[in-house]
Order: C-alpha cells, then sequence, then structure tokens
C-alpha cells in the first residue's frame, strides 16, 4: 500500500523562551524539522511526505531549506489553528484510495525507523497504529480539591507516528472538531475505531523545552 | 524544626546494562549518589542525610566515599526488600520528636536546592509537600481488552523529595507493607492523610537508562 506521512510542526517556539519556533532551532547544526523529515524517509525508500507550517512560517522555512541545501521530498501545507485542523488540511493533499498514512510531530526527531516501519505494518493489519511508552514515574489524578495515588501500569504514554489505513482515516476527519481530539488516536476513537497500541521508544520526545534541545543533542551522539 | 533527610539507594543496575549499580555510575566523574547529596546538604546547612544501602553494596560505597574524598556528612543505613522497609529502616535511625524528614530518591540529582527547600516550608504547614509536574504527552489507561484516552490535564507526574512532618510519617510507617505502597505519599494516604502537591522542576528525572544518564550529563553542563 502507498505510504504517506504527515508532519504537524505548528509550536510557535513560546516554551522554548525563543522567538524562534521549536520546530526551525538547530539540533547539531541542522532544524529539527529537517531530521524528523529525514528520519521518515530513511525508514521508507517511498514514502510520500506532507508537512503543515504556520502560513507565516512557510517563508522562513522555504530560505531554511535553501539555507541547508535540505533535498529531501516534501510537500509543504499551510496548517490549521488546531492539530485537527492541520491534519485535516494535508489529508486534502491525499487521495481517499487505499493507503497508509502516519500523522507525526515535526517536534519528534528522535523517533526509532523501526517504530515508523512497525507503525505501517501494525496500521495495515489493524486500521490503527499508535505507538505508547510505560510510564516511568507515579502519577496522581488530581481534581479540584482532592488528588490521590493512580496505579501507573494502568497507564501508557502515547506518541507519534499514529498511522492509520485510509479507510479509517478519511471518515474520522468528517467528525467536526472537539476538545476531546487532542491527537490523531482520538479523533479515529471517536468514531468507533478500536485503537490498536504497539512499544515506541523511549527517546522519542517532543522536543519542547531547553532541556529537550539538550537531551535531544546528547542521545543524537 | 530539625531537618532530616532519607534518600533512598536500592537499584541494582539492571536496567542499566550494567553491573554497576546504577546510584554509584558516574556523572561528571561523580558517582550519582554523591550529586544527590550534595544537593540536599547545599539546600539545607544543617540537614542530617541518612542514605539506605543494600547491605552488599555498603563496602563499595565505604571505598567510593575514600576514593573521591568524599567530605559531605552523612550516615549509611543498611535498606531492605522494599522501599517501604528501606525508609522505615532509615526512620529507626531519627528521635521521634518534632522533626521535618525529606525522603529522596537517591538517582535524583537533578533536584533543585529550590525544590528541596520548598518542600521543607511546605510539609511544615501541610503535614506532606509532594512535588509533581505537568504531563507532558497525552496519557491511555490500558485495561486487558481495551484502553482510552485520558484528560492528561487531571494528572500529574511524581517525583520527590516527599517531605512529611515527623507526627505524620511515623504513624503511618507503623502500617504494614501493602503492595499500594509505590511510594511514600502513598503510605501517607493510606494513613488517612491528604496529600499536599507543589510544583517541581521537570529536569529532576530518575536516572534509570542509558539515555536518562546522558540526559543528566547534558543537563548538569
Amino acid at each position: 500500500m502507498k505510504k504517506y506521512s504527515i508532519i504537524v510542526a505548528g509550536g510557535r517556539g513560546t516554551r522554548m523562551g525563543s522567538e524562534v519556533p521549536k520546530q526551525f532551532l538547530l539540533m547539531k547544526g541542522l532544524p529539527i524539522l529537517m531530521h524528523t523529515i529525514n528520519k521518515f524517509h530513511q525508514a521508507e525508500d517511498n514514502i510520500q511526505i506532507i508537512i503543515t507550517l504556520p502560513k507565516d512560517q512557510i517563508p522562513t522555512w522555504k530560505s531554511l531549506v535553501e539555507e541547508y541545501s535540505f533535498s529531501t521530498p516534501h510537500q509543504v501545507v499551510t496548517g490549521g489553528n488546531t492539530r485537527f485542523q492541520s491534519v485535516d488540511n494535508a489529508l486534502q493533499y491525499i487521495p481517499n484510495q487505499d493507503c497508509l498514512i502516519a500523522i507525526h510531530d515535526g517536534v519528534r526527531p528522535l523517533v526509532d525507523t523501526s517504530v515508523i516501519q512497525k507503525s505501517f505494518t501494525e496500521a495495515a493489519s489493524f486500521g490503527t497504529a499508535i505507538p505508547t511508552v510505560a510510564l516511568k514515574e507515579s502519577i496522581r489524578w488530581v481534581g479540584e480539591n482532592e488528588n490521590r495515588t493512580e496505579d501507573r501500569s494502568e497507564y501508557r504514554m502515547v506518541q507519534t507516528p499514529q498511522t492509520f489505513r485510509s479507510d479509517v482515516i478519511f471518515p474520522a476527519f468528517e467528525n467536526d472538531y472537539r476538545d476531546i481530539f487532542t491527537d490523531d488516536a482520538s479523533v479515529a476513537e471517536f468514531s468507533g475505531h478500536s485503537v490498536h497500541l504497539f512499544e515506541g521508544n523511549y527517546e522519542n520526545i517532543k522536543i519542547t523545552t531547553p532541556e529537550d534541545l539538550k537531551l535531544g543533542e546528547a542521545l543524537l551522539n
């Protein structure tokens, strides 16, 4: 089946305390988003990669592509105000025919190529494939006036790529946006699909703080 | 009020793929546990520090103290088979008089001194003080045959030091051990105490994998 990847990059860099949107910050001398795009290309030779960016960041991206002579094939699409809208916009560029679509955070450059590959094979079988990892820390549920310990073995941290068969993801995105759509799996779930989980790689963190950037550079070594 | 710290070090290093227990691994040329002890001493001049170690690791620790000329005052106590037992053993060395006791993981050397200080002032007021941080990733609840998305804003990740007033912690540890005692807060909670949460520092991770060690070194820079 033909494979696509939608790489969502919409960050504004505020949590980084930086003017530069976090997807454009340099890790080992290369913008984070380029690392991410390269991972998908390394994982799947014939993949078609679509990135979504806020409209006002597209000129910056184009000049970065030139500056770094970035030649990995990809298509740029304007993002929306929410992740849901960005993905929905990108889906318009994919023909609704038998295919597999991996939706990934632009600021997760540390995803293993094996995780990308597995997400496609599992999604082909199950319709959905979501990488998760165990929680390393205890968690507490926190309400307005109370909090309680939870059994952390009953929870998993959710990462990306969240990968879907076209017959699952296209109908799911015909729903109107709801606040509960915090990731793509929750959109498919709302459509009545069970969500298939598989083991991700721990290092596949979202680079959202200066500490993450340090970790990312350390892990790339 | 007099301040104590119980620093629990019981790791065997298996997750590190290393023969050396993780608390003895070097970060920037110094065993992790020494970094941790130093943080408490920096935070509170007059603190009394008790570390718990598995019996068979105590000779190694003593030779490390000599090798590194480690002079920060501390007392060594034999740990038990569980965290609960280790803390219970250490509590025997603290007089049950008005005092504050911070219980900390030996492999969390990246705790901020301000978090240690705050844990003592909050525990003095509320009886308990537990540092937590927001979840950066989505989580899913995972049952035997199903899983579902959860609202991550309703959960917090729990760190240490978990700090208590003596009138809370001594009676709590008179309970018999139960499997639900995954941290010290859960022991106090079981005794009927409400658990007071405050904001921890994100970098205060547990060093349990080789990636954590890389991150720890990057963050120490």
